[in-house]
């Protein structure tokens, strides 16, 4: 039996990318207009008006559910409780008393629903459809962004409607690039999400205010041949800013701006944030900026922000780049926070996931009922910082083990069981025991040692041109790196750790909701439910 | 590196029972009494009056969190559009529309409240610990049932405040034992949930109403030197019930009753629900009895009902048992709801777990983003009813793996990958591609075939008293029959789910409330805060 090779954008059912026109039932955008009369229009809004957010902050943590979420927090727990140090128990054993509180803001929230995800596809839903459901309230085919099952019509999204009926000024911020699926749900209607440069002419027509993050995928066209994007949007009247000195010195008298982070890392999109370095922007940066520029008194701003490498972290299963990212997120829905509480009657705060990414477990086989969470401490760099600056040229160099294995402790803590010479130099700058004298230290058992240095090998034996795997090659390493996949494995597990799987899972979202309307948002319910509750409480048709 | 044999009662930090008594502060049960004035307490009851539930039911799905409750609902889901049967999308091919709805009654519930259940020792804490915060509001150690962290205090619990200061009737219900720490955690308080026999002692002097469920443990103590529990029980004025007849004629006139269960399984435990034959009484039964039993006009009525097997089958990695107990432990909620229907203004119902077990998700690395959910319709008996009806006999047998492969195609729907002797006979009789071609079906790949066959080995070189595990065949088999586990793991995986852990997680539970006062459920909270609402709704101190 053959694996074929998938990455996270190749799905069980693709949607081809077929030619012609879609009909479109009231889209905004290219001129067309909501198909309501204004008489209905502000009958609707008058009723809608007493309980409706001027502000409204929808943030969407990819591939964030409960395990991330609680992960995070338990993360930050477990440096609490081990900086408070050892106490006794009544058995004269040395433990910790493990306390808990909420350490992410996103948790204190007053209403915390919960959203199941399935699309028309897949228990186990991609970010397009999922955010269609998010933006439209309709279902759709995994990959689709924005259109009916049988492609015949284009819907509408709630920032289209809001600025086509209400007149809010829009803004889309991502980690990742501003043309993937999650920010193009906003504004796209696409049978394929991998139709970027056709996204990146729907990003334009929007007219939306602020657009931050990640920067566009094929901006000349997938056969780079049409003219760029960016030009394109400067000959709309975008502002194109590429330096962050140009984001701090932008202003709301600027006008519609596209900002594209100055340093990006994999795949055009914005560095994770373990890798990111002092003084360089991350996303809350891009979220306080957005307030600055869309906030106005006449008519009110909806801001849609996505954590979109916390996908890609799971996708990875680089739990400790997951927990960086999701603290990220918090620090921008922390901003958002900042803004509700100077308009506290008047702001809504969403923040969801539109998906689970990887099956991530707190617990492990390995570990029965302990976790050792403060192991993730001692990585330093993400997957695909080590993949880009030390696995590339151990393939080029054939480099030895050893020395490979000096820089897997360095980076990620990692030693060998035997204190062999690579490590030994090393032994005394790592914390070898941080939460306990036995399964939870960092030394590798013979067998973890094993599974590494088989990783490695295939690491060694590989072109990059795969594309077939065998079945066990694939449970063990997906598609990526074999070498890095299994460190995040090895650290994950010691942590106490897992995760079941390199692509979504079916675990429902949670919708933390905080300020005007809050309320609307309590119980189990779909995920098309988030757009009908947001329309409703914003009286959009 | 050797693994210590864990069972599921066995934790990190071990509680162990220490002689000694301890004070009680506020205890009911022996005589003690509230220590609070009535003139107190009768304020606060007053005040409370107005929203105060007269009718509580309180379920806990044992080690039931989002992924169990989700699973279950798509597996229903997934056998609906099998039904429906394939439509042929745009591009041609055959696929079926996903559609799901809440097909659980607790999905339902106005209220879906989100609960973090770390204890004092651990992320992945116990069901001692846990109860003892639903129960009483307080964090303990694992392995400990509503005692302080010095052991120096007993906590009393809702229950027994309800009792003594609301003359509540109360029942206990549970599809584990009576004395396990789940019920006990309403009733006892022990340093350790493994001192059954005090704790069965405890249950008798609660003098609750209605105990109805699996058996004892230890019912004549760990020595088997004590008096009988069932005898004390009697003599303390409780009428014991040990068939399904005297079950079904027990009325509210028959005063305080322990009615165990007339068709015991595995540990005393009442069989898993995919074990049930026609007729036997199931979890739904016992709530219906207790209902009727409980059921007063003068002060109302307490009722805690524990899914408890599904944690057990959870620990085992066997989905498909889960998701029957799930599906049992909802037709009891709907019990509840029929009750609740008759007294609307009157009565609450919460739905909740205590943690999650075994680390389940809905997306497995082998299956990408697909899932086949009705596979597990071809597994036939739970891992417990396989181990002690076929392995067994295979141990004793040395019975051919061809033998043994026979009743795992009758069993499981698993084939060989070449339909070999064994299979061949059986391949007309299951569905081999219920829902796909390729990934989907139940033939084995040789790599999961082989898998099968090393584990029925070591299956057949153990003894039973293996006491340490290597690494490797810990993180395959827990402490679990090496055949039966596996066979779990592959129809898991062909299904599209996978287990990371025998033991439990850190997922938060959800919180599903609905009737009188459920709105004061919603949030993101503490596991101890399902108490602090509950005692402020109902007015105890």
């Amino acid at each position: 039996m053959k694996y074929m090779k998938k990455k996270m954008l190749s799905l069980g059912i693709i949607t081809a990318v077929l030619a012609g026109t879609l009909s479109c039932t009231g889209c905004s955008g290219s001129g067309s207009t909501a198909s309501v009369s204004d008489e209905t229009e502000q009958t609707e809004t008058a009723e809608a008006a007493e309980n409706t957010p001027k502000y409204i902050f929808l943030f969407i943590g990819d591939g964030m559910s409960y395990p991330q979420i609680q992960l995070t927090n338990y993360f930050v727990s477990a440096n609490d409780s081990a900086e408070k140090g050892k106490t006794v128990n009544v058995e004269g054993e040395e433990t910790d008393v493990l306390q808990s509180e909420s350490h992410l803001t996103m948790m204190d929230f007053e209403t915390a629903g919960s959203a199941q995800t399935y699309d028309s596809t897949s228990f186990a839903p991609d970010s397009a459809s999922t955010a269609t459901s998010i933006a439209t309230g309709n279902k759709t085919w995994s990959g689709s962004i924005n259109v009916s099952l049988d492609y015949s019509e284009k819907y509408e999204t709630i920032a289209e409607k809001l600025k086509a009926q209400k007149d809010y000024k829009i803004g889309v911020v991502s980690s990742v690039n501003l043309n993937h699926a999650t920010p193009a749900a906003f504004y796209a209607h696409q049978k394929s999400r991998n139709s970027y440069y056709d996204i990146g002419l729907e990003l334009i027509d929007s007219g939306f205010d602020y657009f931050a993050g990640g920067g566009l995928l094929k901006p000349t066209g997938a056969d780079e041949d049409q003219e760029n994007l960016y030009t394109l949007a400067e000959e709309a009247g975008y502002k194109v800013l590429t330096t962050q000195a140009e984001a701090e010195a932008l202003t709301a008298d600027d006008g519609k701006a596209i900002v594209i982070d100055e340093h990006l890392a994999d795949s055009s999109a914005m560095a994770y944030d373990i890798d990111r370095e002092e003084g360089q922007w991350g996303l809350s940066d891009y979220v306080e900026k957005g307030i600055e520029v869309l906030d106005n008194d006449d008519t009110g701003f909806f801001m849609m922000v996505e954590g979109g490498k916390i996908d890609w972290a799971c996708h990875a299963n680089d739990a400790a780049t997951v927990i960086q990212d999701t603290i990220a997120l918090d620090e921008a829905v922390a901003k958002a926070v900042d803004f509700y509480n100077s308009h506290p009657d008047e702001t809504l705060i969403l923040v969801t996931g539109d998906h689970e990414t990887g099956g991530l477990t707190i617990g492990f086989e390995g570990t029965d009922y302990d976790t050792f969470l403060t192991n993730f401490n001692n990585q330093k760099v993400s997957f695909t910082n080590f993949d880009d600056n030390y696995v590339a040229g151990y393939k080029e160099n054939k480099t030895d083990f050893d020395a490979v294995m000096a820089d897997v402790t360095e980076l990620f803590g990692l030693v060998p069981p035997d204190g062999s010479a690579a490590s030994a130099s090393q032994k005394d700058s790592v914390d070898l025991h941080p939460e306990s004298d036995n399964d939870g230290t960092l030394v590798m058992t013979e067998y973890e040692y094993g599974k590494l240095k088989a990783a490695y090998e295939e690491t060694l034996s590989r072109t990059g041109d795969e594309e077939e795997f065998e079945q066990q090659e694939y449970e063990l390493y997906g598609s990526y790196e074999p070498l890095t996949v299994t460190v995040n494995h090895i650290l994950n597990n010691k942590s106490g750790v897992s995760f079941s799987s390199y692509a979504h899972t079916g675990l429902p979202v949670e919708v933390l909701v905080k300020g005007v309307g809050a309320e609307d948002f309590q119980g189990f319910y779909d995920n098309t439910d988030i757009y009908k509750k947001m329309a409703q409480l914003t009286g959009v048709i």
